[in-house]
């Protein structure tokens, strides 16, 4: 349509339509020029705010790089040439110009368009991106497929800063160098990742080089290859080297990718159309792997999201105007902040208890304690592998150290839990903020897996407190037990619930909440507010059932599952994958006890679960009251 | 003891009796000359050489590392300094050093000392080293307490040139250069890994910049650049800082160290014991982060070691004078060779498939599908989580990779197979070289959770052959199904099978291999032998039980499951975790079926398993036909 309308004599669009209404296919951006793409970028800003005002959504990352997706669509063959998202909540604009106009309106919302990009939902989209770092092992693939074929596709990955300090993506640079891959990193640098952190490698050198340690350092070994000492001629001739690297020092920040065999290219601004599409026509024919290293501006073009891109990372609808989100009217507290509050009360009475997170300290709720203990506050940035791995060290030398990872990007250091934490039998408690489902961001962020991995590993204990109050308490026996301990909770509110000082609770000891001989339910973590509204529905029908907060996913209350198998039925309900979740715990303990009740196990079923609002979600996931009070009069 | 020897006035060891034999902690080698030290490191690695040829072990490495250790200790104060091994297979001389050296003759035998560092072994050793990469994290934490607690203990972590390919290893780079904390990393460069690969990235950069592409594109931007063309007089300026930066091309290897904020010292010969104690002097007093560059020589002072360190890194019993090793009495063919031959095969008639390995192309057998397919053969290095992120590009342009990993390093990737594959349906397949018991490698090698944390994954179908046929079969059906697929079988050779054209196998359908009504034994893998071996026995005693090969641990065969639940007596084994595992699929689908019949399940207990031989190991795992047999007589 669009190319039709650029034929026309005038070249213009009419008044009343945007050239981004006329945009079908990335195909159309090759006939613009551009200042009609700087029009285009100005007209999805408009199109972003609108809709994220009121979706909520990714604002401050997607505005910051309209201008590259544009750049890059203008002067690629999507969907032959591949575009890979790093993280993929930047790419509104991309899925503004691949045909999802229309439907971007329904932007996260349950039935509706991703917010990352999402391969089942459109050709254009190259790889389910949602987990950070993993751009450049893809399109490594994709370049080496290239390869293998003798095609001549291009490939182009887009890396935030952040990312790029995940070990994830070195593995893939130092792959990509040493095979010369031929593709395309586009560092979408934006100065800042979701919180500020050690993530941006090429960032803290400046102050690192200055410290004194760090000069005095080189100066003394310098001075000692100079002076000869017992070395031998050769070993002289290499202090030589040395020396020669140390003129070095202040070497541009591309440094670190030319050693590892990839063309840097200086940075340029990532929010000019014309600077982006000549620095792409000159490295796009290039058979080689070049890092073109690209200034954005996280919220660029829309002035609250500039001034406060943390908030605008990830954020509920919003004024379109003024950029104030609106209050959600109030239920419990939320589990997020019990926590944070709970880890300051607990390391104000012990000092050698100290915080970990990767690169998110605010979704952690750990932002009072950096405040509170800042030199007991840990950010290793993106990079779990190290924050579980560090842990290991700090508990080696009698810290306490209290590692807060979302249950999603716990998945990317399972084995540092095993090996370098529960074999070594580590005091390290971690806490998985979002286990379980946690809506709109959909099945690259919803917590199904950790109760499943976490059972698996032998020492660990798993604690699923059921509001926030009993979360509270469970970090304090977390903490009291020594070992490695996990607690779960799940993203928002908490039902109402008691106040007060922290319980140390028994190990491996549910609680019983409610009396019947008809039916037991087992219920881990928030299950338990379902749990209890289906036994209360079932005993207006005469049916009488227990309900138990299970507490423990690991080690799994025994007496409690005996108790249960004795009213001969049993339903267990958690916020977590059946295969292999708390559930099987029962149904493992009843076999090897040889008893035979009739058992549901309700959980996440065995599919990534969408996106979308929370009923709906566990509607879906048969984890609402009706679907247990349909389990329990199932084996009536 | 060795303390009051070297007191006396001739200083001298009595001519029967070895310095070895007189150093009974650490501590003593602070009284030894150089000399002594050297003539030490003679008798350990004498030592080594005895030991191993009769126990098998690591003796490349170990060999190799000799003198960095005794340096080590002859300067630190252990254990108050850390020791901080990556990969600990390198740290004989270390135990031989801290008390154990009577205990060496037990190296890697059950009930004996562990062939890796052991916290619970040794106060002396810090961490349970196994899996690469991890030193950096942990040496990290050891290094944040002691900045948190204002001590002085000396942190050293000693890691090869290979294992810094791994992303966590990168990580912790990152954060130690930018938090500046103080330890020493001592890079142990064997210019070798496992096998060659791209994992040292210090060593490809020669090649690399030497490459046309390479200098071509730098080139072209630099040409570009001083141009000036539609760019402005900014990126004009920075154009000049990047010509800056093209100077420096031929820089020292350290330099990407450098860049992190790391002080690198110039390589030193590490089998000199003066050299290394004379860097050592000079670096352990800073209070930065430095990396030490110690050159060795993998089996050094082992002719045969040195000659073939591929083949010594880690060795079953062989002559020490000579280095042959033993032919063992010849039984079926290991299902490593089994594979590599299989995917040979496969490949040969579909060009798409491609071979992955994470620096074990040996050891996962692909050395033949290396010869046979170069160019479709990729090695990534210590890097798993690049091995199943590229697979995933790989597999986005149609082909069809395979990431042969062993099970227990593929801990390092589960987050990668989660979205990078399964939630993308990828069409991969995984195939898990060592799953279930190692045997004399023990705890960090044991294949023990591969089930369980396969199994949770959606998309995901999991097979484990009963034998190498089978095997053979397996591989075929995963390539035909498409999307993701695990094999995993383990480590030795397959029961006799049946030779031939693999078969295609139907999905989630196992194969029954014998009658009978007073119980069914389900079994996964080669647990099917002592399966059957207990049904034969079983039969003598007047019970007959049905054996079925179960073939897939996901989907698991529900009508085998309702057909053995029919006989009222259940057994379930595999060589795998009992929590979470197939057994638990089981017990899942009984449950929803409302079955009820008496079962137990049989797999690896939920701890840690030891090491050791294999028939002791399967007995503690209560894995053995003894031990099914008690199963099924318990439920009769």
């Amino acid at each position: 349509m669009l190319s039709k309308m650029l034929r026309t004599p005038t070249k213009m669009a009419p008044r009343n339509k945007r050239i981004l209404d006329m945009v079908s296919s990335p195909a159309d951006l090759h006939l613009l020029s551009d200042e009609e793409l700087s029009i285009l970028a100005d007209e999805i800003r408009a199109q972003i705010i609108d809709t994220t005002s009121r979706t909520g959504g990714h604002v401050a990352s997607s505005l910051g790089a309209v201008e590259i997706i544009l750049a890059c669509h203008s002067l690629l063959d999507a969907p032959t040439d591949k575009i890979v998202f790093d993280v993929g909540h930047q790419s509104y604009a991309h899925k503004l110009v691949t045909g999802r106009l229309d439907a971007f309106k329904t932007l996260r919302s349950y039935g509706g368009i991703s917010g990352f990009p999402k391969p089942s939902e459109s050709p254009y989209d190259v790889h389910p991106s949602g987990h950070a770092s993993d751009s450049l092992s893809v399109a490594s693939g994709l370049a080496k497929a290239r390869v293998i074929n003798g095609t001549d596709e291009k490939i182009v990955a887009i890396i935030g800063d952040a990312a790029l300090a995940g070990g994830m993506a070195f593995e893939a640079l130092n792959y990509i160098g040493s095979q010369q891959l031929p593709m395309i990193i586009i560092l979408n640098d934006n100065e800042m990742s979701i919180s500020r952190n050690v993530g941006a490698l090429v960032r803290h050198l400046g102050n690192v080089r200055s410290m004194p340690q760090y000069r005095n350092a080189r100066d003394s070994i310098q001075e000692r290859m100079e002076s000869g000492g017992a070395f031998s001629n050769a070993f002289i001739e290499l202090g030589r080297r040395m020396k020669e690297s140390t003129k070095h020092m202040f070497i541009p920040e591309s440094m670190i990718y030319e050693q590892l065999g990839i063309v840097c290219t200086p940075p340029i601004n990532g929010q000019s159309i014309s600077e982006l599409k000549e620095m792409l026509s000159l490295v796009l024919p290039m058979d080689c792997p070049v890092l073109m290293h690209v200034i954005t501006k996280k919220g660029a073009g829309f002035a609250p999201a500039e001034s406060d891109p943390v908030r605008f990372h990830g954020i509920g609808p919003y004024n379109p105007q003024t950029g104030e989100t609106y209050l959600k009217p109030a239920s419990g507290p939320r589990f997020t902040d019990a926590f944070g509050r709970a880890l300051i009360e607990e390391a104000a009475h012990d000092e050698k208890i100290v915080a970990i997170t990767a690169a998110m300290e605010d979704g952690t709720g750990l932002k009072g304690f950096h405040e509170r203990f800042p030199e007991r506050f840990i950010d290793v940035g993106i990079a779990e592998e190290q924050a579980v791995g560090m842990a290991s060290g700090l508990a080696a030398s009698g810290m306490k150290p209290v590692v807060a990872i979302y249950s999603t990007f716990m998945q990317r250091a399972i084995d540092q839990v095993i090996v370098d934490v529960a074999l070594a039998r580590r005091d390290v408690v971690f806490a998985l903020d979002r286990a379980g489902l946690v809506g709109e961001d959909g099945p690259t962020h919803h917590g199904a897996f950790d109760i499943s991995f976490m059972r698996m590993i032998p020492h660990m204990r798993v604690l699923a407190p059921s509001d926030a109050h009993e979360l509270e308490s469970a970090l304090h026996t977390a903490l009291a037990l020594g070992g490695p301990v996990c607690l779960r909770y799940p993203r928002g509110s908490s039902a109402p619930c008691e106040t007060g000082a922290p319980e140390l609770l028994e190990e491996g000891r549910a609680k019983q909440v409610r009396e019947g001989a008809d039916g037991a339910i087992l219920a881990w973590g928030r299950a338990l507010t379902a749990a209890l509204k289906a036994a209360d529905d079932l005993s207006e029908r005469g049916v009488q059932t227990a309900v138990w907060d299970m507490r423990w996913a690991k080690p799994i209350d025994e007496r409690a599952v005996e108790e249960a198998a004795a009213t001969g039925r049993v339903v267990c309900v958690e916020e977590g994958s059946v295969m292999g979740g708390a559930g099987s715990g029962v149904l493992e303990i009843l076999a090897e006890k040889g008893l035979k009740p009739s058992v549901r196990t309700l959980g996440l079923p065995d599919e990534f679960s969408l996106q979308g609002d929370a009923s709906a979600l566990l509607h879906d996931a048969a984890l609402d009251a009706p679907a247990i009070i349909s389990a329990v009069e199932e084996m009536l």
